[in-house]
This record gives C-alpha cells, structure tokens and sequence, in this order.
C-alpha cells in the first residue's frame, strides 16, 4: 500500500471549503472525484485541516492511500489534467507508511492580505479584505506582538468550535505594508477554528482605535469571544504552507 | 462644459476588450452605461487607446464632457457603486476642456507577468502566461536591450495594425525575476496594435533558444511580423499608467 502525499494549491472563491460539504462544492470533493478518474477506484483524501468556504490555498498538504503502482507523476501532471483551473496539485510525494497530513503536521503558515485603500481594486478584489477607513499601523503592530506564544485562544476562535484544548503557539506574527497591502503573516503550532480570521478582525479594531493594544491582554484572560473583534472575511486568507 | 478625467482599473477576463465591439461586452460600454445612470444623460467616453480582449488595466485613463454640476466624487465613489465588482474608477479630476486622452498622451506603462513553471497555478492564473520550459533570463535580458530606442517597429504589430507610422520610442524595458514570476515593465512614447504582446512573444522565443539575442535588429531591419515572435496571450498584459 502506497501513501501519497499531495501538496494543494487552490482559488477558494467557489468553494463551500475544502471539506466534503452537504451543500456547496468543496475541494476535497474535487480532488477525489479526479483521483477516482485516474485510479478507477474511489480513495478517501485526507488533509491537515479544512479552510473555510471561500479561502484560498497555496499549500494545502493532503494524502491517500492505494495500491496502484503508476508512476508518481501521474497524481501531478496528470492529475492537474482532471482537475479544474481553480484547483491545481503542486507536488506529489511518497510519504511513508501511516503518515497523517494532520496529525504529523508540526506547524502552518497563514498569509491574510487587507487592501487599505477608500476604492474597490478589481484586480485584488478576489484575494483582499478591503477597508476604506486609514488604519493606524503603529497600534497594530503592537497588538500584534500579544499574539505571539504558547497561549489560551479561547477568546479567538469561533463559537462553535469544537477543539478540546485551546491552547495553540503562534510563533511569528509578521505585518508588512506594500503600498496600500497590509501582509499579516502568521506561522504558528495550529490554528483553532477562524483564528487567524478573529485575530486579524481583531487587529483590524486596533487599527481603527476601538481596541487598544493593551487590551488583547484582557482579552486573552477574559476567554471571550465577544471581547475580540469581528472575523475577517475569508477571500483575504491563504493557507500558504504546512510544515512536516 | 466640463471634461472629467478618469483613471480606470479593470480586470479584462470576461470583457471583449476596452472599445465598444459588435460581439461581446466592452470596458467602455459598461462605463459609459454606468454613466448613463448617473448623469441621466448618455456621454461617450474617450480613452487614451484600446486594450485588447482579456487584457487588464490598472490605470487606463479616460475622459468625456458633460455640463451637469453634480460633484466630482460622484464620478469616482458614485460611479463605482453602479459598476460591476471588475471594472473601479479610480480617480477623477476636471481636465481643461479640450483635454483628449489619446491626443495629449505622452506615454505609457504596461507590465507583462510570465508565470515559468511546470506546474499550474490556480492563484495566478488570470493574471500571467505560464510557460513551463525554463527560460534563459540571461539571453532574454540581452534581447530586451534592442528594443529600447526609437525605431520602426514594423515588424513587431499585428498584421491587420493600420497607424500609418511605425516609428514608435521604447523608453525602457525592465525584467526582473520574483521566484517562478518574471515581470517585463516597458514604459514608452506610444504603442503598435499588439506590439507589447509581441515584443513579450519574441523575447520569450529568445528564452527558449528559437531566436538569438542578435537576431533582433536583424528582426527590426526585415519589417517582416513574421519573423518576430508568436503574439503573447492576453491575460498577462496589464496597462499600468499613462503619462500626461
């Protein structure tokens, strides 16, 4: 038995997300109904998470099992022949015996992209949270740096997350402004469910001054969702790497 | 009377290109029905040329004459909540009456984006030509140098271009590598039907060793579009900025 390991690069906008959804499209759904194409059997695709609907990603890491013996290319070049434009395999490997996208993943790199800018960009429309009103990057950076660390993110995760603990580590939170892009770059151990979404809405408050960066502290302790800001909407966010 | 200049962003995938055309929805038709509806009366929009179907804008530059008194951010912030989400103003100004896009251009920027890579990219799909034999920069770099000056670009327009001269000033043609992207920004006086995507089309045959660096003034001196290269794709080409 062959494990295959796929590394996934996709354009979340039709997507219901990657998970097999009742309603919607989702990727994984796509992938398996390519691979089964390809294979002429049906195989289960596991990943290191799910994204949510309409999030992109530039390395989404996935694996499955099979015994077919054709050669590796056939589940990168070929699959990419099956698989539509929105969706596309970038690397495909041998991973050994047992291997678990998700749960032999060490950490994930996260980018979220936030045009400040008062007008639309058609051209960055797809992949952007545009905000109009001028954000106050100082203050962001600082809150930024509450983030980082081995720490309870109750506060930060949706309310209908399901994970049994809530302690996670962030290991780098990096903004970067090029023009009128702000970057947030968020590496960390894993990520609860919208929490890299709460964490930039919540930086997004600081920036406007409705939260000021001594508050995230507070926030941390009180373990309250509705202490934090809104989640920011999902087009800006990429799943850029999983780290093994 | 008052002239409005506009500086346009659009994204060109699902348009025939920016002039009104018998078959297929144009840029300047959607801008101008949108202008419709704000002034209540029906304007023409000149520009300062056309692109080409598929071809995006950052800063195409327009301009039409109306006498109603309605302020200018009507023209930008009103304009843009009646077009769609792939076509944005920009920016809009009072030009002196007289003002013509096209007449009083003085130059202009188009940035072209070759994705070279084996492997399909969901992400940037809309946006680049992929070319997945690797390119020889060096060789391109040297070719590109030929094409900075004033010259006649006969060979390098489409076979069906009607401007009556086809001496046209290059005034610099920039590559530069961003992992697998490479990034051609040329800047000058006026431009051919097509020449951009051609000059894109010659160097990229240059990178996969069809034509010599030192073909090119031989290329240049034929006046044959024949022997020049195959004419880019269109979703690689941006119209950056034009200069008054």
């Amino acid at each position: 038995m062959r494990t295959i390991k796929l590394i996934i690069e996709y354009e979340g906008t039709r997507y219901a997300g990657w998970q097999v959804q009742p309603n919607g499209l989702s990727v994984q759904e796509v992938v398996e109904e390519a691979l089964e194409r390809l294979l002429r059997e049906r195989v289960r695709v596991f990943s290191s998470g799910r994204t949510d609907a309409g999030v992109h990603a530039r390395g989404m890491a996935a694996a499955f099992q099979t015994e077919k013996t054709i050669p590796l290319s056939a589940f990168s070049d070929g699959l990419n022949t099956l698989l539509p434009q929105d969706i596309a395999v970038r690397d495909a490997s041998e991973a050994p015996f047992g291997f678990s996208p998700r749960g032999d993943a060490k950490g994930k790199h996260y980018r979220y992209t936030i045009l400040n800018s008062s007008r639309r960009s058609p051209l960055s429309r797809l992949y952007v949270w545009r905000i109009g009103h001028q954000l106050d990057l100082k203050a962001m950076d600082l809150a930024s740096r509450h983030f980082v660390g081995e720490k309870d993110f109750s506060a930060f995760r949706a309310s209908n997350c399901s994970a049994k603990t809530t302690m996670r580590r962030v290991d780098s939170l990096d903004m970067t402004r090029d023009g009128d892009l702000i970057v947030i770059d968020v590496r960390g151990s894993g990520f609860l469910k919208n929490m890299v979404r709460i964490i930039v809405g919540t930086l997004v408050s600081v920036g406007r001054g409705r939260i000021s960066p001594d508050d995230i502290p507070v926030i941390f302790a009180s373990g309250d969702r509705r202490m934090a800001g809104s989640t920011a909407p999902p087009q800006g966010l990429c799943l850029m790497e999983v780290f093994y």
